[in-house]
């Protein structure tokens, strides 16, 4: 209700009164107070006059009535450990595709094969919870999916042009902007769950050291909207589930590519594989030409880019 | 150390003097006397004599102390929900490879599909935690393993021929003694772990109008050992866990199946397949020909044998 409410004062640019607000909603003028009332503690400033209403600011924070059509599906955190560990609780016990769990920062943020995302307030950090009805061997396309929609979303808002890194790395300028990281609950031949995390470097400042690192404020020169790309961003992942088992996503992975036609060298399961990186299959594994002329497939693994 | 005073009594036929066993052991005379209360507790018959200690005879469980070298890694209960939930709790805690648990019955046995699985008192259930450095495409490989590796049992034991119906159901003359159940928490390019679950039917009795299902004793027309199966094919498994990625599993499977060179129809996440089943590929997908003489590599499904 607080989302409707939200919506109903970003549409008037006037005031708006309690008694229109209230029919509007169908709730009761005191309801319409109360939630203003919660509204303003949550750092909004809400103008109230003998005229009504007026929104003056909203705080830059990811609340779910900031995405009133997706207010009942998001669980929001000020600060958590993790929002992969917040998803899978609410999956095992049967969350159903499409809940989100949203935090401003994370405290024990993860990132791929274990390792620690630095989550600091500034950043986008979700996890969205879908039930795709394929084999396991086909869930890296998830990632493949997250990494093509976020890729789209900076194009869109940002004007950026992003580049994606097998597997799921999202560069802007050779610098990784975003970590997708998926999880799955499955029978050996069936999906349950996957849970896909996404951090997003958005208005954090990476040290001036870092060349590896970068975010879309420091690649823009300003500060985004960080609500704004969330709900851009959803839009485009939402488009895409469709497309899971497609051709289309592959040939749109392709394209974004900065991985594909290079030299690469891949860690993977403690073994090391180098080659050209010449296509990808249809689970979203990278096939490798050797220097023989032979292929290989590499299902798993850290690749590092040789040369341009 | 239960496991070991029961090892200790096995090998004698005559009495163990309560001196000779806190020697062997490395224990207190004392200690020996409360581990001896407690295996009588447990159902098993000991005899105390100023000459020491005799094994008269031991309950038909599954108990811990029966396999004294798994000892530690077994978790066992009477009855259970379910062996394959009580060992997601234990490996999401850091369970290591080779946790076992075991139950005498299951109150809410689970198969695959989320569907029943009967589990009355006088079946073998347990599940077994597994963590194979492998990619999620290859998890069904655990399915064949652990199939293969109950065939080898039956035929070893029992000297029955097992044969193999895919994906991963065993056969005693065309009916179904074993069911199994492979579950896998991963990311979505490697695996963290994966719990087999087990389910035969040893020394059940299948009703006479089942026409689909047997059991070992009702194939047998005896009663089996139970702890000398599950002993035996812990060992099986153990033996093919080495082997998970080579060639020689594959060609084990094709040798014990049913399957291979029928023809099948398959319901496979809601669509039906049909066709000549002629091969299963690196990751245990079912090769089928269609009518037309195409290809296609199916994944996950129920399958139900054509004709002979």
């Amino acid at each position: 209700m607080k989302g409707q409410i939200l919506k109903a004062l970003r549409e008037r640019s006037d005031y708006l009164s309690g008694e229109t607000l209230s029919e509007q909603l169908g709730i009761s003028r005191v309801s319409i107070w109360k939630h203003i009332r919660s509204l303003k503690k949550d750092g909004y400033v809400i103008e109230a006059s003998p005229r009504g209403y007026r929104l003056v600011s909203s705080p830059d924070l990811l609340l779910p009535y900031e995405f009133p059509d997706l207010e009942q599906r998001i669980h929001y955190f000020p600060e958590i450990g993790s929002t992969m560990d917040a998803a899978r609780e609410l999956a095992k016990k049967g969350a159903e595709e499409g809940t989100i769990v949203i935090a401003e920062a994370q405290t024990h943020g993860r990132g791929r094969l274990s390792r620690e995302w630095l989550s600091p307030e500034g950043g986008i950090y979700f996890t969205l919870v879908l039930r795709p009805r394929i084999s396991p061997a086909y869930a890296p396309r998830i990632n493949l999916m997250a990494s093509v929609a976020v890729a789209a979303t900076i194009k869109k808002l940002c004007g950026l042009k992003a580049e994606l890194k097998w597997p799921n790395d999202v560069l802007i300028e050779g610098r990784k902007v975003c970590g997708i990281l998926a999880e799955m609950d499955a029978e050996t031949d069936v999906v349950n769950f996957v849970n896909v995390g996404i951090g997003i470097n958005a208005n954090t400042s990476v040290p001036q050291f870092e060349k590896t690192v970068t975010s879309l404020k420091d690649a823009l020169g300003r500060e985004i909207s960080r609500k704004e790309f969330l709900s851009a961003l959803l839009v485009e992942i939402e488009r895409r589930q469709a497309l899971l088992m497609e051709a289309d996503l592959l040939e749109e992975w392709k394209k974004l590519s900065a991985t594909l036609n290079k030299d690469v060298r891949i860690m993977s399961l403690g073994e090391e594989v180098i080659g050209q990186a010449i296509d990808i299959d249809a689970t979203g594994a990278l096939i490798l030409k050797g220097q023989d002329g032979s292929l290989r497939t590499v299902l798993v693994g850290d690749c590092i880019h040789l040369r341009e």
